[in-house]
Formats: C-alpha cells, sequence, structure tokens
C-alpha cells in the first residue's frame, strides 16, 4: 500500500488545511497517510528561506487566500491575534502522543483548538485541557514532552536533508510535494505508486 | 462581461504555464482577458519579496514543479540555462504590440521562443526575430520598445499599489489572485462576477 508522508508545523495555516484531507486523499488513492509533525521555523532557518508573513504585502493577500480554501474545504478557520506562536511544545507533545499511538487525534485536536477555535495552545495549561478534552491524556502528554525535544529536531532534519523549505511537505516514495495547494498531484503521484 | 486582468512579465515561468491558459478560463466563464506586462523585478524589489530561484532548495524544488505543471497541462516548458534573464526589452516590446493591437499574439510569441524554444529574448535581434516569425512587424515593434518605459514602469506601480507582491497576478474587479495554481479560483470569481 502506497504512503503518504505528511510533514506539518502547527504554526502553519495551510498546514493545518492540508490536516484536514490529508486523510481523504490517501482513502481514494488507497494509501495511508504518515504523520511527521517538524519545526517549519528550523526549515525556514536551514534554507533562508521566509515566513509569508514576513512580507506585509505577502502576509495581506495570505489572510484572503486562507479564507478562500476554508470556505471551499468548509472548514471553519480563524487566524490568530497572537500569530506567530511558538508551537514547539504542541509538536513535542505531539511525538508524545505518537509514542502513545494516539498522533492522529492529537493532531486534529490541536489544529481544531488552535486555528479553528482560537486557543492559545503555546500555554501548557491550554494544550493539557485541548488534548484532554479530546479524550486523550493531556497532562501526560504535556509533562512527557520535553523528552521528545531530541526526536522533533531528528524529524525536521530528515525533511531538511530531502529538500524541504517550507510547509506543508508531502513525500510519495522520493518523490515531494510542497503545499495544500500540491494535494492533487500528491494524489496523482500515490494513485501511479501502485499497480491497479 | 466580466474582465480577467492578467499580469505577467516573461522572466516568470509560472506566468508562462498561466498564459496558455487563461483564455480558457476566460472563455469558460464567459469573460474577456485583459492582458498586463509587467516587471516582476520592480514588485519584488518595492515589496521585499524574493524570487524563488533564490533559495537553493526552492529552485531546485521548482523545476520539478514546474514540470509536474507542464505535463498537466500539455506544453512545452525547457527551463533556461540562461536564468535569470532581463525581460526589460521584451516587456516593453509588449506595450509596443499593445498600441498597435497585437499584444496578444505578441505575448504568445514571447513565452513560446523564451520557455519552449529556449531563444534568448533579451537580445535584440533574436527578439524581432521571433515577432516577424509570429507575422508580427517585429524591426518596428523592437525599435518602438523604448518608447514605452515610462508606461511599463506606471503598470507595474499600479500593479504594486493594489497589493502585488508575485506573478502571475489576476485581479476580477477588486479581488486578487496571485499564481498559476489559483486560476480555479479566478475561474470561480468570474462566474459568480456575472448573474446568470
Amino acid at each position: 500500500m502506497a504512503t503518504l508522508e505528511f510533514f506539518y508545523d502547527f504554526v502553519s495555516p495551510y498546514s493545518y488545511l492540508a490536516s484536514t484531507r490529508v486523510e481523504a486523499v490517501a482513502a481514494r488513492a488507497g494509501a495511508t497517510v504518515r504523520w511527521r509533525p517538524f519545526v517549519l521555523g528550523g526549515v525556514f532557518k536551514a534554507t533562508g528561506n521566509r515566513a509569508q508573513f514576513e512580507i506585509p504585502a505577502k502576509a495581506r493577500h495570505m489572510l484572503t487566500d486562507l479564507d478562500r480554501w476554508a470556505r471551499r474545504l468548509g472548514v471553519p478557520l480563524r487566524f490568530p491575534t497572537d500569530f506567530p506562536f511558538s508551537p514547539i511544545l504542541s509538536l513535542r507533545a505531539a511525538l508524545a502522543a505518537e509514542a502513545a499511538g494516539v498522533l492522529v487525534p492529537c493532531t486534529h485536536a490541536v489544529y481544531r483548538a488552535r486555528w479553528a477555535d482560537g486557543r492559545d495552545i503555546a500555554d501548557p495549561a491550554v494544550l493539557t485541557a485541548v488534548l484532554s478534552e479530546a479524550g486523550l491524556d493531556g497532562a501526560a502528554l504535556v509533562a512527557a514532552a520535553p523528552n521528545h525535544k531530541e526526536a522533533l529536531m531528528k524529524q525536521t532534519q530528515e525533511a531538511i536533508d530531502r529538500g524541504a523549505f517550507g510547509a506543508p511537505l508531502f513525500f510519495v516514495g522520493t518523490e515531494m510535494f510542497v503545499g495544500n495547494d500540491r494535494l492533487d498531484f500528491v494524489e496523482e503521484a500515490l494513485r501511479a505508486s501502485h499497480p491497479g
């Protein structure tokens, strides 16, 4: 079965959009998703790339573009007033969730809290509540988060080594795709990657 | 009838891709295209944005992404070995072509010469030949090009004032769209902009 590797950061709104549909994309192509949290800021630092919000004209338009996508996909999106924020705690907690076998519900819960409900997931108390409300052991995951610092750096470095410069980032085998707006190409590649 | 304003620069490969399909997009939506050459380098300078090729990881991936798009659209695309090149002469010649009522055939001829056939359109002799082979008065258009320096700057400034940060750039009324990969949104906006 083909695998859709999905590298994402909670600070990235286009990764949030992608998170709402990667499972459907993979299912249509008979593939599975491998969820891989990583640090977009680390990718920017390593490559010299910059976040869209650092260019004022780009930042203004990004809000319009995100709104268009959210309407098309039928998902709620509320741009944070406290942007950018640190996603590091939540990304480490996601790796703790992976170790506990609950990465996917953790990812959806954090994205929804941040990008739909406007909650400050950088705050340990808020993150704990968000995860607990999703039926996970929020206290345990947040407590375990620091143990996954190295793994998060390693996963980020792997993405950089494979050519990353932004997010969301997808791989189908060695083929790389960048951006929520490339998921149609990703789906084609998944279909082409397995016979029949 | 709705109008699709299309701002493009001959140096931009994604604008080339868009140039091969804006007419079909507009036709499907019962709209017309207004072709508007502008200077992407001036937009970058004004906004602080940077070309994709300035970030090595992005530049490498851009070649793959362009190839995917060219295959999807069924258009030839050969990335120049002499990139970036100066598009200024060809952009001024395009405004001379507009004054002569032949902007559209001029635009297609220049894009095809540069991005499909690998010809050096920054060379006045090559540009003259390219335009003449397309049935236009190449010598007259290249000779008149310098007269359109101010108009090209003005058109570029207008785009900047309206929020430009990249190319290709589209407007449907006051709604702005950026990128060949947003032409589906452009088509939706064109359809929505006229009743029935």
